[in-house]
């Protein structure tokens, strides 16, 4: 029997200390929205319904999820009163009934799926609260886990610790986990008799202990659990999400020469025996096949780079780059929802947009299709086996056939069959010793202007 | 009443650790060479007066001083005989009369203005000498500070110290302020017999004692301090430069994804909700507005960015770039002394130098303008809502009109009117199978060599 | 007298951790393979024979030494049988008879010369064997090195190691060296019987101890003997090799502004007085004169920059590459086999290939040499002072001449004398009112689309 599980992602807070215009869970890491990380967590740890509970910017955070992951649910929090009282807005969902209930927070994206897995376990063996915890050499200003034996007995507030507990180095990560059939009742409990007068989901511990209930702890390491509450914390968070992912994919089989300047994306996907060379970016939506290099200074993002091709350096691929077996992408190049066929070469400072190449075509340097009139866009379709020369124009909506050759400087309007050769350029003129009288001229203007 | 403070800033040494030909204070910290650090901070601190002394390369650094604030005085140090020597040269600023004088180094460009404030204090409550001084883990090699209650008893070089007195970890940070009444008179009472024979500004300490004057110390940071002598602590000077200013911008609401692989410049300007990728680098002069996004790869100096602006990936703004809001700058793209209008883009591959961009006009990709004929520059003027085709060279001086449209390829040479069409281009001649022959006799061309 | 020299390289490893259809020791460390910083190394302790050890993909190992210096030795290792089975499979040479003998490792690139060189000097003076050793915190996994006064008497591998041998942090290096007159007999001695049944290395202390030969050991960093066996440690020895080079970079007179994003090559010269702004990349094959600047984004491989030169932002400078004094190549510019002469700019977006430029001559933005016909290559000459306009395509073979001005946006297909003008464009067409006409037909094209 597989159990249910309900997950819900705490994002309404204010994030008043990013001094931002937008809600601090739509702030990224690793080009992908805090929430999402917390709400990847959570299915990877698996998760059977998920909400998130969306407070300040909620429009654009419920935006976010439906654009995202249509299943996933989501509940408005109007008024913020606190941790519990942020949970219990997922209270008709809480209702229909869950073996486990996660609750996590939107703005803690490195919680780790065996962390969620581990809390679960402890749930399933029968215990009724089990909250994440972990060990810092800084205690200061976190609730302090008391235990006895395996029993978490209390989550005692820095202000309420005494000495000796202030000494202690294990705190409460915020991450926990519930008894389904116990969940609501348990969090309905909690009152905001406070400073604040705010729910404390953390009271949990005590009214669950004050019925006899079993409670628990699962460790975290401290970095699993960094919540970002300024772009400081923002940073150093993205720091560790990319070391962590560059570690696992030297491990795979991808070099990576210089790994600290080297940045993925949430979802790139590079296969092993790829070399990525310093300072390469990638955004969402990438595939690396084997075999590829990255050269440094490249910056891809929805592209596909097939098997042992070359991209860069300088190379921007930009979604719908569609790089086959063998191409080759080098510097100073723009590729745009383009398929550069196999082997074929787009050597130097051209800008593919809209366009099909076909195999083995070579594309000169400089060459640019025109893909854009200022409203819309029109394709380019190169065969096989093409030579276009250097610092050609591509008037799209264009059509050029296999073995076509287009001779250097053409600006190309019309289709140009296979095999056919297309040239549109002026005649040169020469005029002797007209450069040298250019020249003095323009020496004298400048002269005169001094 | 405000207190009269005369800053004197020791910019004469010979740096040849720095195995360089220039002086070492003329080398750059986040591109401001190091004494304007120094001097930086002695403004910021409230100097009334204050006055470079130069030596090595004297000529250099005071056409420096005069062109960056014409306000700064500076003197010269013939011979190099110690820091007390070095600071009597500026004797007859000094005998001008101030209520505090502070003693500043010119390779010591992260000293803090709060620091120097602190130091002022002193001074300001009766205080004779005041020392900055800092703690160390490694301490040798520096002047140990032997401290009796809030006294500064003395400066105790390496040398000279004790067995107890070398364990000391509070070092003499080299900066000081002395009262400036008394400034001249203990200054000059420095003598040099000592091994090298030089006059050393520490001796003040044990003067200013033997006449029973009260001498303290403020503490700064180890890092405040740091002096540089060789490239290698010019770039640990940089990079502690660049973490502090980091984390002020991160923390005033700017984004940076990658804040270790962002170089600012000493008077570069972020407002808050920008977003800063990996791998940007500032030159002097930039203001970036609200809003505004700096993608990956981007070099900007003497640029104005404005709200809601989108510049990158790889994209070089150089002086004059002046991008309005909403203006778009892409890859591979040069713009210099040009004003890029509202909502204006210039997506691809282009130089603009000495031109102005109407607002929502368009640049094709591969667009130049060609405003140099080798001794003079020339503009191109270019209206709103304007079309430029692709791979346009922009001859100027030139005006385009509002709305005017210029077709893919085309040299453009005389102005075109609002609204009008130009086109400068050949038609386009195909010939059947004539590709094929070329691609022949190439690959004939090719067996034959090989 | 010069002692003899005999280095065996060990090569011939698996290295499957390292997830590569590569050997391991064909993977680089500053665009080196591993397996030459070995070899460089004893080079560097003055062997006078070096021979490698090959085993997985032998072939390509012996094609590389072969390719890099015809002088090296090497033999193929058929069966994996452990370290001494792989110094023996260099029988053949040990036989001739040598003073010395290095043993080193094919992954381990860091081993200095100066250690080498202490461990032949300890032979010299009449050891039998001399192990490096290091010291480390973490001791756990690796042989321990027993002393006895200057004595090494053995090497503890954990597993037979008591209580007290593990807590000894001094640890076996790996390489040693040998008295070249019992290397063979001593090796030969090792036997197979252990639990793997593979020939080690290691035994060969205790051999020799057996015959009462004296056996010493010599110390070493812990980061000189760090083995490459997961690509995880490829960046991590990657990183330490840039780490050490840029700082003896610095402390040669060479500004880093931001070292860490600064890639060297292992054979990159660059001069004192040089400075590189952040985020330089270096292939191998660079020479950097005094006085240039390399700014940043820059990519330089197989090129020479000659006295104040200025390179970049955003230059890529290939192979042949051959920057004159005080030439100027600038963003966005590629140039392979080309020379640029004294004082000549190439400021823009322009791709120069086999070609030669002379001394102050302009190169326009846009400008592109056409020099490949998708089999042959061809070349490019200009002159001195020449100004070539910008967007210009040069159809090679081509020559221009000194003083020659190429109108911009020309495609240049014939040669140019000294001091002509060549102009290639077709006269401007102007219609008034119709850029409105376009755009509106566009604006109802989209319109009517969405």
């Amino acid at each position: 029997m597989i159990r249910t599980c309900l997950s819900i992602v705490l994002a309404a807070g204010e994030g008043t200390r990013m001094k931002s215009s937008r809600a601090k869970v739509l702030h990224e890491v690793a080009r992908r929205p805090l929430v999402l990380h917390a709400v990847d967590a959570a299915m990877a740890a698996g998760s059977t319904e998920t909400v998130v509970v969306a407070g300040r910017d909620a429009e654009s955070v419920i935006s976010l999820l439906s654009s995202s992951d249509p299943s996933l649910r989501h509940v408005s929090q109007e008024q913020r009163l606190g941790t519990a009282h942020a949970a219990l807005a997922a209270r008709r969902v809480l209702e229909q009934g869950f073996d486990d209930v996660l609750i996590l927070f939107g703005d803690t994206p490195l919680v780790r799926a065996e962390t969620l897995k581990a809390a679960r376990a402890e749930i399933a063996a029968g215990t009724a609260v089990c909250v994440v915890g972990f060990r810092t050499s800084k205690p200061q200003g976190y609730g302090r886990l008391i235990l006895e034996g395996a029993d978490l007995v209390a989550i005692r507030e820095e202000k309420d610790a005494s000495e000796a507990e202030r000494r202690i180095d294990l705190c409460n990560g915020g991450v926990m986990a519930l008894d389904g059939r116990l969940a609501l009742k348990l969090l309905t409990r909690i009152g905001n008799e406070n400073a604040k007068g705010e729910f404390y989901l953390t009271d949990v511990v005590a009214i669950a202990r004050e019925d006899g209930l079993p409670v628990r702890m699962v460790m975290a390491d401290e970095e699993d659990v960094l919540g970002v509450n300024t772009r400081l914390e923002l940073a150093r968070v993205e720091s560790l999400w990319q070391t962590r992912r560059r570690e696992e994919m030297m491990l795979s089989g991808v070099t990576l020469v210089a790994p600290e300047t080297v940045f993925f994306a949430a979802d790139t996907v590079v296969e092993p025996d790829v070399v990525i060379e310093p300072n390469v970016v990638f955004g969402p939506g990438v595939v690396v096949r084997s075999g590829a290099v990255i050269h440094a200074f490249s910056h891809l993002e929805g592209a596909s780079v097939g098997s042992k091709a070359s991209v860069g350096p300088y190379a921007r691929l930009r979604p719908g780059a569609d790089l086959r077996a063998g191409a080759k992408v080098g510097n100073f190049v723009e590729i745009k929802s383009t398929t550069v066929g196999e082997g074929a070469k787009v050597s130097h400072l051209t800008y593919l947009g809209d366009a099909s190449i076909g195999a083995e075509t070579n594309i000169g340097a400089g060459t640019i299709t025109c893909n854009y009139d200022g409203y819309n866009k029109y394709r380019t379709e190169i065969g096989a086996r093409a030579f276009i020369g250097s610092n050609s124009a591509l008037v799209a909506p264009l059509s050029i056939g296999d073995g076509a050759y287009i001779g250097s400087g053409s600006t190309v309007t019309e289709d140009v069959p296979a095999d056919a050769l297309a040239i549109a350029r002026t005649r040169q003129v020469v005029k002797d010793g007209r450069g040298r009288e250019i020249n003095e001229r323009n020496a004298a203007r400048k002269a005169a202007k001094t």
